[in-house]
């Protein structure tokens, strides 16, 4: 799609007929992608990026660089919104190839397997999955009954999916308009999942607005876990049932989130920490190694030397 | 069915041949339905009702109006439990219409529909999806994989269900008999679901025990929350992952709650109020545009405040 | 599977012949079944089992009573995750009898029953349901739709168990190496399930690792509640949304626990206790029939009491 086109649907004026392959950040957009500046506290993104074209209001627009076309506009998120829809895949694929099954692979009853698809050998797909299109799957890996894969993700080898989890549900985004419409912002990116993972039944992991939610080698999930659009789950981190992970969330290798702890958006978690069971995590964590807990969060030996203090207002 | 043969059912003496057509709250009953009165909290209630016919402990019945019938029993609401099997739909029906497809829907394989449904046009149902009996979706709706809607639930245009998704399970409602049975009370309500809403992956949303569950037009839900039996979530109110509410709570609108907070049941939270994150409201706010926060809930800034004090306790 | 042949697959001497037809806990083995010492804290348990055989290190393999065989190895618990695998059943079974139907029983189409199974009278397993091998069904039992029941699990008479929940899957459990690899300690026990028990949407119910973890009769459980491995949840005990038990957990007699409220595990719950909506339960509860709050948890008049002092820290 050309940038005159994405121009003309959201009525800005723009002859640049560059084409347009998908949308992304300030910092990860390629020269053939849109992207936008809503908050200034990006402004120094926006100087950095190489993106093709960027949405900005007319008051951040002399900071576009040369080498990228500022599409003006009032409401740069809310355009983003709608442009997104542009982008969306279909949600089922009436063309395409027929799934690839790789030797010694078992497919259940039931089971759909969408277009393009890719299974390895020796895996076992069972009764009531749900694969999308253009999906791949590894060798020997195991999914459950009533497990759904969305459109575009892919799972390593040697992985287990309990049943009921889903993987790739859109992320939760959507700009407001005006007059108290959201606006949903489709969700075009995937998750990856790598080698040597389990996640437990009914967990959610959300697909990428951009790019990918992105779990890695050797990650172990629990039950009914929540893991927010373009979260990075590093190798051998663990997290126990109920965790809920907001968006953009960066858990750095062997982090332990405890049972139904949570983590605000757009933070990181130092390698090798340890969350304790319902503790809230709003800021990113530096220091590795180290313990916490509670909500707000203290250091572990500090929280539990304030639960002491805490009780002796009672005496 | 009529009042007597109901009566005859508990082992009350009614010789009343008046049809009964369901059953339903003290101040929601019409002139057809029986209702009941357990908790004195609710004499004045009674009072007012239109009810056929109330059952009611033999202290409390002579505050039934004389338009209603009292049905004196020792245990009012172990007694409508009893009586709301009688009025439970078929878990399957058997009989009926097939169910009707509107131009331009895909129903993928796998999918079941039960009878006398209704989809509109241009709809996407994917694979492993349930729709049963008497459900009606409107137009340019798509239910995503694994979905399951109950019986007589109704969802309207231009929404997105999120695969695995519930709606219209039973909500939570049983009474207790002396010797420590618990006597189920029959959902025998619905959940009725507006236009543009979008909801999460694995969420949950109880049918109501009388009448409905309701969401209105534009709320978005996001993965893993639960709606007890009988909410009200009005226009525009966005409930975020893990979100827990117990039954009966309304939600007026353009209510934001954040990841993990909840709700006690029976309670009312004023529009465009903010819950944050991990809260838990216990009362009716009943001031509009506020943000709460905290367990026990204090309004935000206050909660800030009083954690910088508790934090003091350190020194 | 010999001792020899065990030993053999871990790198140990061992030149017994004699069969083994499982792994089990000290005090739980019987003369047939393998187990293990890693935490001295059981080491008076050591004492006691009658295991043929315990994988122990050489420090504390002199506790190991005459009537078992020490395996001596330095990482016991370890061992015992790499033989879990030589125990685990078949995913799927492709040999077994077809599985029998007692008259009355509905099966809707999309259902999957495996190998061996056995369902009662009377019975509804709705469409998209999934009942693995070995399971057995009571009489009466309704299954809803996206049910996934894994193999060898076992439901009473007279239950319901809504769309969504998945009764079976594996415990979360394993053990580290020294290079930071998980190694899965397959969960070759089950789940069973008495009579008169209700579960809502999209609950999880763990598989044991070793034995049943046990519903018993007459329990209510809701929506997104989760239950870890090996948890026995006696009679008449009432479970609201999204509770979280971690493994081990046994609630007594008709404890009620509140919505997303959760316990640590390997601890119990006194009969009749009631713990308050959002707390945290982090050792064992001997006194029955009061009621707690909070996290830390203190008795509910404490904690309301504390949450005065509490506030009045903002004064």
């Amino acid at each position: 799609m050309t940038l005159q086109e994405i121009a003309d649907f959201i009525g800005i004026d723009c002859q640049e007929k560059k084409e347009i392959t998908g949308l992304n950040t300030l910092l990860d957009s390629n020269e053939n992608q849109l992207t936008f500046l809503e908050n200034k506290k990006y402004l120094s993104d926006l100087k950095n990026t190489k993106a093709a074209a960027v949405l900005v209001t007319e008051e951040n627009s002399k900071e576009v660089p040369s080498s990228s076309i500022a599409l003006i506009c009032d409401e740069p998120y809310l355009m983003l919104a709608k442009i997104s829809k542009l982008f969306a895949p279909n949600v089922i694929e009436m063309d395409g190839e027929k799934p690839l099954i790789g030797g010694g692979t078992k497919v259940m009853p039931n089971v759909y397997i969408g277009k393009n698809s890719v299974i390895g050998s020796d895996c076992t797909i069972m009764a009531g999955a749900f694969i999308g299109d253009n999906v791949t799957i590894g060798n020997n890996t195991i999914i459950y009954p009533n497990v759904t894969v969305y459109r575009d993700c892919s799972i390593g080898n040697d992985c287990i999916i309990h049943a009921g989890t889903v993987i790739g549900s859109d992320g939760f985004g959507f700009a407001n308009t005006k007059d108290g419409k959201y606006i949903k912002i489709y969700q075009n990116g995937n998750v990856t999942i790598g080698n040597d993972i389990e996640i437990g039944a009914n967990s959610t992991i959300d697909r990428a607005v951009f790019n990918s939610t992105i779990i890695e080698d050797g990650v172990r999930i629990d039950n009914l876990v929540h893991i927010g659009h373009n979260c990075k789950i590093s190798r051998g981190s663990i997290l126990v049932a109920q965790v809920g992970l907001s968006g953009s969330t960066t858990l750095h290798p062997y982090v332990v989130m405890g049972g139904q702890s949570a983590t605000a958006g757009h933070l990181e978690i130092a390698p090798f920490t340890t969350i304790a069971a319902r503790s809230g995590v709003t800021k990113t964590i530096h220091e590795p190694k180290k313990q916490w807990a509670g909500f707000p969060l203290f250091e572990h030996k500090q929280w539990l030397k304030l639960q002491g203090k805490i009780s002796n207002l009672l005496k």
